[in-house]
Order: structure tokens, then sequence, then C-alpha cells
């Protein structure tokens, strides 16, 4: 393409991501529609379905383009202070404040509910969002059993779940309020286990 | 009303309930709608609206029903062999394969996506199946508690998430698979902690 077409084209390519974001926080997800969305941008449906084959793919596509905004040119880590329960505490306690922001909240919500029910959606969700969001948990849990801070013989994939999984849980199905003391008392429940010392 | 229009009235309720849950099998949550319930039960729409105001509340409805049958007369209670690990162990993996059998995991996987957008529909998915569920552990802990075989300080309620929350996260968001291992795995991490004894 000349200059000024690649440059028309990433105008709309970005005028279509924050349309998405947009009206899926002021319609609901249930009412986004690629009509919609495209009117909202300033471009004809063609133009969307010439990207991406459904609504859910743009929703997709404009949430991993949030997260890599907020994250900035950094890969985030967690942090490595030499507390393990600190900073476990401090990112859940991030991941909790993230969850019930209205910027993430909306549109991570709608593609949880879009992957439920829908497996290649749930796939994609996983590759670019969840699994690197997981990964960056193993990183520290393999440093803190390098430490001897933490047992060396579990599987730090499934001992993330013991942290992640009741914060997931509990935002997705409501089920009792998400609060950074519900976030603190999870990792000391999971460092320290429920048995008896 | 006469007895047989009671009659009448009752097989027409049960029709509905079947038909919502085999129509969600065969074409998927996003596609059910009160007219194909109404069809494959035999009744008019309205019939079906004088009852339930959405097809999320037919259901849910169904669900429940679906539960209390298979529980029978004895309301169900978490086994007490006196072998905490083992009791935990054996209702989680109970729980796994509930979660895979198709007549629970679509009308659940499509109420909870329901439920994520929808927050009256999860207010009642939580008051009449998730919360019951949870109360049915804390029962189990509280045991567990007087008899030595957990910390006694800890929060139950609390403590019950750290065992269901990475089932039902790795469920719903599809992460990774879901098996009998995994479960004994997380019973095992959550009973003896991430840190090194």
């Amino acid at each position: 393409m000349a200059p000024n077409a690649t440059r028309r084209s990433e105008r709309s390519h970005r005028a279509i991501l924050e349309a998405a974001l947009e009206l899926v926080a002021e319609v609901g997800y249930p009412k986004l529609t690629i009509e919609a969305i495209a009117a909202r941008a300033g471009v004809g449906k063609q133009t969307i379905y010439r990207w991406w084959p459904s609504r859910a793919a743009v929703l997709l596509d404009a949430f991993v383009d949030l997260g890599e905004r907020a994250a900035g040119e950094e890969p985030y880590v967690i942090p490595d202070t030499g507390d393990l329960e600190a900073d476990l505490r401090g990112v859940l306690r991030a991941t909790v404040d993230e969850l019930l922001s209205p910027a993430y909240d909306l549109p991570y919500r709608a593609l949880a509910a879009e992957g439920i029910v829908n497996p290649e959606i749930a796939a994609e969700f996983v590759r670019r969002v969840l699994e690197p969001s997981a990964q960056r948990y193993v990183e520290r849990l393999r440093a803190a059993q390098r430490a001897g801070q933490l047992a060396a013989d579990l599987d730090p994939r499934i001992a993330v779940e013991l942290m992640t999984g009741p914060i997931t849980a509990r935002w997705l199905l409501r089920t009792l309020p998400l609060t950074h003391a519900y976030a603190d008392a999870v990792v000391g429940m999971a460092l320290r286990g429920l048995s008896p010392r």
C-alpha cells in the first residue's frame, strides 16, 4: 500500500478497536454488534469483516491492545523483593483492582462469557491473555523455589491456580465480594495450607 | 384450579423445563429462544411468559430441578470418613465428573455465561446453586476443625474456595485439562500449603 493508504488503514484499525471497547461499556456485550462498531468507528461493515470474523474477535484484539498499552514498553514481571508473601499479595491486590475497574471489567467479562460458550474464542483468550499472565506467576514461584521459600517438589503451574483460581471464580460468578482482604487471605492460606501446623 | 387443570399445568411446567434442557444441549445457549422452548414443550409462548421472565430464568429452574432430581430424597452431604484429604478428593473428583458430563456441562456453562453479564441471574444462580454447594464444604471443614484436622483459626468459607476456585476457573475458562489428578493436586497443595515444611 502507498504510505497514505497505510496510515488510513492504521487509523481505521485503531478506531474500530476503540469503538468496540466504548460500546461494550455503554450498551453491554449482548447488544454489541458489528454494525454499531462500524458506525461508531466511521468505517463500513466490510472493513471490519475484512480483518475480523466476529464481534468477539474484534473485542479480543481490543482487550489485548488495551493491556499492551497499559503495560507500556516493558513486559510486566511480578516483583521479587525477597518477601514472597508480600509480592503475591501485591500482585493479587492489583489484579482485584484491575478486575473491578470498569475499563477492564466490562470487556474482560464479555470475553469470558463468550469463551464459556465458544471454545475458539476461549482458546485465543487463553493463549493471548490468561496463559501469559499465569506464566508471570510461574516465573515468580520458580524464583521462590530456588530461594527455598516454596516447596521444591510442587508444580508451580498448579500452585499459581491455588491463588488466581479463587480470585477469578469469585469475580466471574459474583459469589461474594472481591476485596484486598480476600486476596490477602487467599495468599496466606495457600502458602501456609489449611492443615494445622 | 380444578384437579384436571392443576395436572395439566404441572405437565406443561415439566415439559417446559425438559424442553429447555434438551434445546440448550442441541442448539446451544446463543440460539435458545422462548419460541423454540414453547414449540418443543407443546405450549404457547404466553404460558412460558406467565411463569418466567426470560429464557435464562427457565434454564435456571430447569438446572436446579435437574440437580434436585439427581440428589433424590436426601440432601447431599460430603462424607466424613475421618480422612479429610480422601473425603475432599472424593467430592472434588465427583465435581470434575459432573462438570465434564454433557447433562450438566451445557446448561451450567450457559447459566454461568449469562450470569457473567447479567447480575440478576448471577444472584439467583449463587443463591440456589453455588452457595448451597459451598455450605456443604463448610460443614465438612467445620467438622475437620472440631477433629483437629484443620487449622482452627481459619475461615472455612474462604478455605472452600482454595479448592473449588481452581476447579471452577479451569472449567469455565478452559485453560488446561480438568482431571482427577488435578483435583488431587489441588487438595494436596491446599491442605499442606505451598511453603516448605
